[in-house]
């Protein structure tokens, strides 16, 4: 298969470009990096010291645009967030360059001397680490404004704002789209504080000078899938090209498990005035973009542009979960706060669902009241001018709560919660209690239709049967997905990974089957609990906060009633 | 054997008095605190919730002063600060009044409304659960003033300070000692926020009516027991008589193990500026007060009064660890200024080590300089004033570390290091990595003279040879100690059991040898760590913070080099 490891040491600014090892082979995005940091990085080691590292890995398929939703970054490190292993991954433009330029891994590692900054730029002729304290303290939006400046528009920025600078452990890594806006974020876990502890603030992807001739094994199978692939896409995928991830407004508001006030309720009482539908009029009405593919070539489409009430551009994505975060969760509907709230987010480079989840606290707390958009955004701009107030809130939900004496932290492995009260939505509960990546949707979120590898589970959300076994599924199935660098979005089934199997057979020749994805999954989970238990890790982090189990949940009156002995089957089903 | 628990339930103010079980016969201090923890508290309870308990039990002998140093006082709870179980025990009279009361455990459970503040009445009458929100925001000693002015001299006082009051994890809890000053703590593991979350400032102890009367199996023996211990005790503890746990100071001078400056040096440049004689020569200087016990009828009396330039009370106890964390690990040595800042501790209620350890973290965050005596009292006032910094110091040095970015935190399960740096004490840097206390040198302090259990074992706290088997002994000996009740300073060698045995016995006829204490010590060790497991701590939990394994502490440049897997086998010995 294709690709080289390129390892850079920031103790001695050097690099290495070494061959990826044969039981490499097969793995690509989150299998990867879960991988390295599995046989490389000390599970006791400081997060933000020398011997951890942090590994960026395109996927499989990663430099074929063709091959619909392929073209994912994963990038993983022990997380200064939970303690435990980490993956995140976004969309953008970069793995698709990173691949280009035959890098099927980028591990960073070691650590420069302190208050020393780096650029680095990979490119045809190799890696270049650049001095860049004049780039400090810059947000993402001008950064990359900088960079485009005096690197041109035909590059990939991956970046950090002033919350991986401060090595906060909310700090987010961002990644730039189709339209050279840094919207895609490598979010949660803190990794930004990873980068940013190697004294890197962005990394210049320039693929100039790259041949587009590749190699097949059967070029025509492999662009008759992607060809199939790519229509069952936009035939099925209608309502999230329409109306992006804010679709899903309407159909947590169905279960009843929006996170709303620090998860006190489960719904909002004027769903037309939040609803994807709402989000959609008013980006229309504003001039701004509707449907676009944040990653070349995507069939999908569920990026959206944003523009304030002067149209002008304001944020892109307006996402489901930064919405409901920053939102609903701290009182919050009007779209114009949520959205300057996420700008804020993304220029400074900080995870939407975890600032949400801690403002939240602050307002659990009484340093200001629910629905208080102002205050919010004040609590933001306390991150970036790192107040003593800021540095708490820059630790994320767990800490915040610790330090306010806050009880009810919906968070689990140190981690805050996404959009969906576990109460109501009881699988993706199970994946919040269960997920060695703490409370993260992304490791298996229990959607309506997701029905995992089976045909015969009972998947109502308020049913508290079966949701082990749904949520373990879904994790495989994902952690499978995410070895193959695909968005998720393009499918969570097992004919799906037959589909990227039979791609990846048809580019490489490789026989491999959808089951042998599906292992590599498991596998890839194995290996990330091994990890987090080599931490310290135990089944008594596999469970949700006390207020689940007892406080019951409006409209529906549910609590999470799946018990520790039956989420302790996890693995053994 | 003797006497009842009582237990108060704070969600309904009602109390029971029950029989002690007879599985916690041979209980006392920290057997019987431990026992009820790990069989009444859910092990993933919030500390400061309704599910918590606290526990204070005096020891099996603790209502006969003639037995000397027999009237510790032990109190045991989940701990806020490390999450898992923790007992710390005290000198001071309140032992000494409960057991006369025939309480041999007070349990507290439940919790009141938020903002309902109680006093708690022992008497031979029963109890009185008070209404005491006008006590609240008094520091301890003018509520322990307040407290006497209305019920008398002739009682003491177990009491919270600010501290306690606002749930920090590094409030301790005060006692009245001899001369009715606040002066004893049960110091670690924020047991102090433990007593406030159950609502409760302060527990008056009345033993007025109680009969002198006691039952002896044999008299005789008992009294001539005692009288060899405590002519013993006089002859062999004079350094401790005469210079308090200030003695220390240069022991560890010796060893080169002194925390100074954050962990950074082992030893100070002027020892006799700061030696225990250099504190004796000033409190006799002041007409302070020297060599007097906090227990009724200790003979040790290692307690001392220190008064200030004025020639006024300035504190009680003047202590080695309180001076070397406060002092010489913040790079402060005048007595002056740390007796002031040990003042403000005892007053609001904070534990001195866990504070000194906080404040060294800022000075190494760069919020204020070492050395800085001034800004040291600025910062304990920010707790008391409960300011954002003021929390976040409150939840202790590894809290304060992680919001700070501060990675060389001296801390173990989230408590901080006593003032024996486990490079240069390597002994009692096993016990800091293996307690189920954390890092806690009463656990098992590896002090020149301990030999443990066996006489055949390398005492060089420089060398790592026979240092688990060493820390095994003195924390399974410490802990059969801390079940009677006795003082550890009266004793802690196989013969000091045999005689606390031998009087048990001639008190009770109970059939009770050295070994039966031993073995009991190791019983309450093993329960503690069944608790912690429960909790969800593994091996990983017993290792010390990567710096002391890699920076080498001059003057004799050591480094903790006890591996893991020795460290590991800690039980299997």
């Amino acid at each position: 298969m294709w690709g080289d490891i390129v390892r850079i040491d920031m103790s001695n600014l050097k690099f290495f470009r070494e061959r990826v090892p044969l039981r490499y082979q097969m793995l690509g995005g989150r299998g990867f990096t879960s991988k390295v940091v599995l046989e490389e990085v000390k599970p006791t080691c400081y997060p933000l010291g020398a011997k951890n590292k942090i590994i960026f890995s395109p996927g499989l398929l990663g430099d074929i645009p063709l091959a619909p939703c392929s073209g994912r970054l994963s990038a993983g490190a022990k997380s200064p967030l939970t303690g435990g292993i980490k993956e995140a991954n976004s969309g953008g433009t970069a793995a698709y360059r990173i691949a280009r330029l035959g890098i099927r891994a980028l591990i960073i590692e070691g650590k420069p001397p302190k208050n020393k900054w780096y650029l680095l730029k990979l490119a045809k002729d190799g890696v270049e680490i650049l001095p860049a304290n004049e780039l400090t303290e810059l947000g993402n939006y001008q950064l990359v404004e900088k960079i485009m400046d005096s690197y041109g528009k035909k590059i990939s920025i991956i970046s950090i704002g002033q919350a991986g600078e401060r090595l906060f452990s909310l700090a987010s890594i961002a990644v730039t789209d189709t339209l050279n806006k840094p919207s895609r974020y490598l979010a949660r876990g803190g990794l930004g504080a990873v980068l940013g502890s190697k004294g890197i603030k962005a990394i210049i992807i320039d693929d100039k000078g790259v041949e587009d001739k590749k190699s097949f094994y059967d070029e025509g199978l492999f662009k008759k899938i992607c060809k199939e692939h790519t229509k069952r896409l936009v035939e099925t995928k209608q309502v999230l090209t329409k109306y992006g991830t804010m679709c899903s407004v309407e159909e947590s508001q169905e279960m009843g498990c929006l996170p709303v006030r620090n998860f006190r309720e489960g719904t909002v009482k004027e769903l037309n005035k939040v609803s994807g539908e709402a989000l959609y009029n008013r980006i229309k009405e504003r001039g701004g973009k509707i449907s676009y593919g944040c990653m070349i070539g995507c069939p999908i489409k569920c990026a959206n542009l944003y523009n304030d009430k002067g149209r002008k551009y304001l944020v892109s994505t307006f996402e489901y979960e930064s919405f409901s975060l920053l939102g609903l969760n701290c009182g919050i509907s009007d779209f114009d706060t949520v959205g300057y709230l996420n700008r804020l987010c993304n220029d400074y480079g900080m995870d939407t669902i975890e600032t949400g989840a801690t403002i939240a606290i602050l307002m659990e707390a009484g340093l200001l009241s629910f629905g208080d958009g102002e205050g919010a955004i004040k609590m933001i701009e306390e991150v970036r001018k790192n107040t003593i107030l800021g540095k708490i809130i820059g630790q994320g939900a767990a800490v915040t709560a610790k330090v306010f004496g806050v009880d009810r932290a919906p968070v689990v492995k140190g981690q805050a919660m996404a959009a969906y009260d576990p109460r109501s939505n009881k699988g993706t509960g199970v994946t919040f209690a269960t997920s060695p990546m703490g409370a993260d949707h992304t490791a298996g979120c229990a959607l309506p239709g997701r029905k995992g590898m089976r045909d015969d589970l009972n998947l109502d959300p308020h049913n508290s049967k079966d949701k082990v076994k749904l949520s373990c599924d879904l994790q495989t199935l994902i952690a499978a997905v995410d070895t193959s660098g695909f968005c998720y979005f393009s499918g969570l089934a097992v004919e799906d990974l037959e589909r990227i199997a039979k791609l990846i057979k048809a580019r490489y020749g490789v026989k491999v089957t959808g089951e042998d994805m599906i292992n590599i999954g498991k596998t890839t989970l194995k290996d990330e609990r091994e990890f987090n238990r080599r931490v310290g890790f135990t089944k008594v982090d596999d469970r949700l906060p006390e207020f689940f189990y007892k406080e019951k949940l409006p409209p529906f009156n549910t609590v999470f009633d799946i018990s520790p002995e039956e989420i302790d089957k996890y693995f053994n089903l």
